[in-house]
């Protein structure tokens, strides 16, 4: 009888790539919001979600992780950390307020195994994000008014998107669109010819029973840029106008998911 | 309409980290036999897959790869080169021999998601490859009696395996067992609470509609280590006993894929 | 007129690997002491340096960097972080004690390049290493008594060393031996072979004009293993005993450096 | 008494990063001939070297090697392979035509030390180039009138040049300038304050003693991109208008060089 959450699938169930749940997760983010060209964003919302219009969030996360199963993982850091570029866009489901993810990148394959399961299309690619540190030194920045941060991405040998951000004042605020209200596209692809090809899975998901908090909440000014470099349709992200910047350290835990439709 | 073969499914399909099939590869492949515990390796196989001892080959390969849908693939060669490492297990399946792959590493996350795809439970590794030049050199080995290849892969700082062949004649055989007639187990994590976390989908399945063909077919003799530095459980495959060593170069095609059987 | 202070030298001195000095560091230090055969390790001392027994220290840490060239460096966090293992020993210079660092890696070249100027053989490897975060998480140590924090490094598919920390209580001290009064061995090799490859610099060198400070210090118990995978020669260090355990923030400025003795 | 040709320094010299000459190469090499501002790039060329106009030539090199000291480094692929691009410019020494490496890339940092040591200033970067296989397939160009291949390289997070050749016809010509007729800067940097941070070695100087052949030659036409992403100055050497495009198999050996002039 094989075990794993995830492949591989072993008799102890040891190997496999994802822990089984809860997985713990702790971090900084950075956020920068921005609009992006509405009609062109609209298309790429999965049936069941409408389109809101052009407002987007991009995000970069630096994170450690842990799991029911594993809960010293981050004694595994090799396994347990990972930095995250994303891009978030507004929509509503069923009249409410949602956000879709079309774009995100991990520089870890469990981690984007993990945001597969959950409906993130994370790809891998290289990840950079400015760090602070609890010492006062020329070499970081303060989490503190002036305070700046910067993210890189890059996949395939071309640059995705950076960011800087400066902070002004303490918030209670986050960005939007956000994480926070994301519905998912979960898919799994199908090798049959006979189907066409169609995805064995596709289905829209959303997070169920996780728990979280913030701490050291900023808001500030960024600047932002993305890029058509390797990255094919990424373009129609561009940004046509940069907002609010958004720091904070986040910590919170996923559990459950509940699938909201089956699109195929 | 979203499009894609997988994710990211985009307006164009041209985002999709896995092209739409036919794929067709192209690579060097060094395969060393060894025998390991056929007790303890019999509780990898699957349900449905029958023990026959204790043969298995590891596998180091070099490929290159293009599909039906992007025919100058090999112009990305970031998205279309990938190194493997595998072991391939013996087994039968309703009375007929059959093969089985307990692990498998790339370096490359599309081929990982493409292997996961038809039953491969491909993790990402850092693999290296002693490569032959079409010219005489104290840099190359040549493909002729007494050329020497290495492999090493090592994932999340801990070596997996190595393997090092010395060709003495030309052959027409290959390793046995061999991802020739290979049975996958193809696995979706599912992240529902109330499904006990068991995998969405769980089935034993099988290449359809390939086709290929091999050169310089070499066999020798080889060396072959497996560590327990990493990977957990990999220990159960250390090898009692090292076989025949073979290389080769190999091209081939895969279009289609059976479900033999839906295991949940 | 070419500006640099290394390669590439170009018009604006722009493209430099290395930033003028001053250089600012920040970061967290791991460091477990250990007991080596004394007999082995003596030998890796060069000339003007004597043993004094086998008393060494292994260090993780991680680290973001700046200069008063490009003070806001933290803003290129591809260029200015980098995680480093080392192994440190004791010694003694002109009757003084000292440290020699005979193994180190990092996982950036721009640091290993910097490290080459002043006397530390550092080479490039694969690094991980727990963080803390400054929020409560079951996915992060926290800096406090029963802390964990574990490091690990490879280098071309073989770990070289792998340690974990436990911290026990505050404290003011360090460990012994030390980065701080470290004698560097600064070498740039010659390929003239009239010269019979004879080292172009060969220079015991000490740093000069630095300052800096520590915080959130503490003392506990550790593990530590080294390894002979991949790193010829390393197993001399193999510990016969492994004592205490410390954690750090540190952060300090390199503004200048000495030469000692000329060895060649 | 330490031994290496390189950092580390051990008792018995295995450690070095780079092994004691002669150098074995072979490897596959793309080139592209452009035209850059002749009045930009002046600028790059050391004292001792003269302008002679805006003629270049961008390189894609997939290398192998080994040493005499180690025959056989080619069954550790993880040391002894590496890519590179590079860009040479035209200039004259003396009268006579010679050529200059103002931006050159690896990836192994061993590759890396190895070509400072002989006046390159080799930086690290993420390389990819297409391939051939000795067999027939879809997945693979042929060397062959038609033959399509390309190169794509990125330095922290940033493009910094891709190349794609297509050939037509056999030649016993090479590209123009080349690597075969470079003089090299060879540069140490200097921690010292006191000597204003001045390079302790800045040199030009020569490959002398080597030999080497090529095979597999053919003249094409090409596409060439060069990047101000994320190389500082590089954008200098955006090319004007694009050449002739060159592919080859070559092996050489170098064993010796000598100093033309200490620039200090």
């Amino acid at each position: 009888m094989l075990k794993g959450f995830s492949v591989p699938m072993t008799p102890n169930g040891l190997a496999s790539m994802v822990p089984t749940p809860p997985w713990h997760y702790v971090g900084t983010n950075m956020a920068v919001e921005f609009i992006a060209d509405a009609d062109k964003i609209a298309k790429y919302l999965p049936d069941g979600l409408e389109p809101s219009g052009g407002r987007c969030t991009a995000f970069f996360c630096d994170w450690q992780t842990a799991s029911g199963e594993i809960p010293e993982a981050y004694l595994n850091p090799q396994m347990s950390q990972y930095k995250e570029a994303a891009i978030m866009m507004e929509c509503t489901y069923k009249g409410n307020k949602a956000a879709f993810c079309p774009f995100i990148y991990v520089d870890n394959d469990g981690a984007a195994m993990r945001g597969q399961v959950y409906g993130y299309p994370k790809q891998l690619a290289n990840i950079y994000i400015t760090r602070t540190f609890g010492i006062k030194s020329k070499a970081a920045p303060e989490v503190a008014k002036g305070g700046k941060f910067a993210g890189y991405a890059a996949m395939d040998c071309g640059r995705i998107m950076d960011m800087q951000i400066e902070l002004e004042e303490p918030t209670d605020q986050i960005a939007y669109p956000h994480f926070a209200n994301v519905i998912g596209l979960r898919q799994f692809p199908n090798l049959r010819k006979a189907d066409g090809y169609k995805p064995e899975i596709l289905d829209l998901v959303v997070g169920a029973g996780g728990s979280g908090s913030a701490a050291d909440m900023w808001i500030g000014k960024g600047k932002l840029n993305i890029y058509a470099q390797s990255q094919p349709e990424l373009e129609d992200f561009m940004p046509l106008e940069v907002g609010r910047a958004f720091y904070q350290l986040d910590e919170h835990t996923l559990t459950d998911m509940k699938v909201l439709e089956d699109l195929r």
